[in-house]
């Protein structure tokens, strides 16, 4: 008998990003650079129909793995844009976003003791869950290769407790997209490992240089891996809760019944939403696309004229210059930006210690916002020199 | 290396409930009183504040816990009606349905090797939440003692392993309240105990004998006791998917964690919805439980002419008698109704072993499908005669 927590679930830390965005509310007169949410609204097409779901009663619950109407949406959706197809009826589930959708993945196969290989910096969201199921994290670094997994050292890393390897493409927070290159050489490699593959591609729809390639288009790892998407960005539907989950039937059998226990099934008016978004309303993400072209190329040249080193994003809404010659990590560099500068922006460290020495630039935000920040942070700049 | 599950995932069973009523596509002349959802439309104020957040762009993410206006509205709903007081700021945390409360307070608090009461027979989404963490179920027989769990019975089944006792109150799958005598008995043994105590209420508001006694409302308890509610059942939301989830800030100061980590949030037009509910519709349970009430004492009546034993329902919409005496197991008894009599019930043994010998009527249904359900289920019994 013991009132003691689970040690795991004690030991979870608060997300960096958050952490951060939390002490805006002391400076209201700062601008603020951090948040990972389109500044666009849900497109009216997909608001009414969620309205209309709700008028019209439908609001009860749905099959645990989603409505198969949404299911159909989401494969044709795909297998237009991307050329892979899923089954409808048994390796898509529908999730309250794309983190619950990783979430139900490595509760179903990770086990005490595996390991999970993530390229590094990464998203907050990532090794909080793979910690909460036992398993170990072992970090790919990326920052001596533009950000790039490579294939050599992720040979290096799998070992007889690999379970898993984990990708964001493309990546938050640096905005960086895979080539083709790159992937190729991380597939051969899998491809001869008993390991499995998740995929994060939630950014992909804000792709700005030709077309997005997904691990998903690779047939020889289809059978061990997991496609994760969903609407918050593509369709800037982040409080709507809609996530996507593909793998093989085989897998899937097992992952919907963990989804079902934790939750059910998604917000239905949501789903009925859902499906507008992919079928009538899926050329939305290229009318967003180039409003965060413009806003991307006016950050770059900036950081650039201002003088800080930066990897040009080709993905996403986040752009992740280097801060490292300015003599402070990255937390205090964030912080002092704050209350010295006027401007909120993530320190790199929110993203595992592989993003020391960076801050992360979110430009989901209109261009007088945007211009305003630069500015701030170029004058910050200067009181530094 | 290995493509290995986990196999706490894998084996988890599809729940019974659905198991059966999946079968219901191969009867469409068939009437079913299987399923666990009000047969009310959402309430109109309710809906409408739904699509005014989808109208007004309400649709980004909440903190975390969920909207404080809405974690306002739940502490003013249940000290109001039920006396007890949770701090909307640390102590209350949305979530997506009573289910992934449930699912976030166990992943905080068990470990491998930890020990659940639970009281049986039980809703089919219990076990396996437990079991996937590691630990494992310890059944507390009610069916000796007209479902109200015996609080000897408790006593010793309480070890150095327990770590928490879990409570349904009305019951799923019986319908059954439990007695003032029967908790103050209960909360005697727990107070003096070092574990957690997890309470389901989510039909509370469907009382139909005086006032709902809370396990929240005994002080002593308090620091100890998780109270999960939510709107599914109260305010015919099942799909809207929002729970509520109360206890000391201590705790949830972790378990908001792993709902982050799950999920991020609640869906938000839901949220806003639920506000709405907890405020001016929360009068909309004493309304539906009229209806109830009247089909209770019906079907209950009817129950009782045909022959078959069974204890009075105070609250939920189920009622739960025995078949013991016709000398087939439930899942074969429901089978055959099903096939040859027309009529799908939930086999009791859906609900643990110790629901075997049992049925389980829905009387979420109109007066007219209840009365040719019950005429079916007599002309069945006759034939068995």
């Amino acid at each position: 008998m013991s009132l003691r927590l689970n040690p795991r679930a004690e030991s979870l830390k608060t997300p960096g990003t958050r952490q951060f965005s939390n002490q805006l509310i002391h400076y209201p007169n700062a601008i603020n650079l951090t948040i990972g949410q389109p500044d666009f609204p849900t497109p009216n097409s997909v608001k009414e129909a969620g309205v209309r779901a709700i008028e019209q009663n439908l609001t009860g619950y749905s099959h645990n793995a989603g409505l198969i109407e949404l299911r159909e949406a989401v494969n044709s959706f795909f297998s237009n844009k991307y050329g892979f197809a899923y089954d409808p009826q048994n390796e898509i589930v529908i999730t309250n976003g794309a983190s619950e959708a990783i979430d139900a993945v490595f509760r179903t196969i990770l086990e005490e003791g595996d390991e999970v290989i993530l390229p590094a910096p990464n998203y907050s969201g990532y090794v909080p869950v793979i910690e909460l199921c036992g398993a170990k994290v072992v970090y790919l670094d990326t920052t001596e290769t533009n950000f790039q997994p490579s294939a050599e050292k992720l040979e290096a890393l799998i070992t007889e407790k690999t379970k898993a390897v984990f990708f964001n493409n493309p990546s938050n927070p640096t905005g960086v997209v895979l080539t083709k290159e790159t992937m190729d050489e991380l597939v051969a490699v899998i491809a001869n490992k008993d390991v499995y593959v998740l995929t994060d591609e939630i950014y992909s729809e804000n792709s700005f240089s030709g077309k997005h390639l997904s691990f998903a288009s690779y047939k020889e790892i289809r059978e061990k891996l997991f496609y994760i998407h969903g609407l918050s960005k593509s369709h800037s539907m982040t409080g709507w809760r809609i996530g996507f989950l593909m793998g093989p039937a085989e897998v899937m059998q097992h992952v919907v019944k963990v989804h079902a226990f934790n939750t059910i099934c998604a917000s239905l008016p949501a789903q009925y939403a859902a499906i507008e978004a992919l079928t009538n309303a899926s050329h939305t993400p290229e009318e967003m696309n180039v409003e965060y072209i413009k806003r991307r190329d006016f950050v770059y040249g900036r950081l650039i004229e201002i003088g800080l080193p930066v990897e040009k994003p080709n993905g996403a809404f986040y752009i992740f210059p280097s801060i490292e010659t300015y003599g402070m990590n990255s937390f205090d560099f964030a912080t002092k930006l704050l209350q010295e500068g006027g401007l909120a922006v993530v320190p790199g460290s929110a993203f595992t210690s592989y993003g020391e020495g960076y801050i992360r630039i979110s430009y989901a935000y209109s261009m007088d916002v945007l211009v305003e920040g630069l500015n701030r942070l170029e004058k910050f700049i200067q009181t530094l020199a």
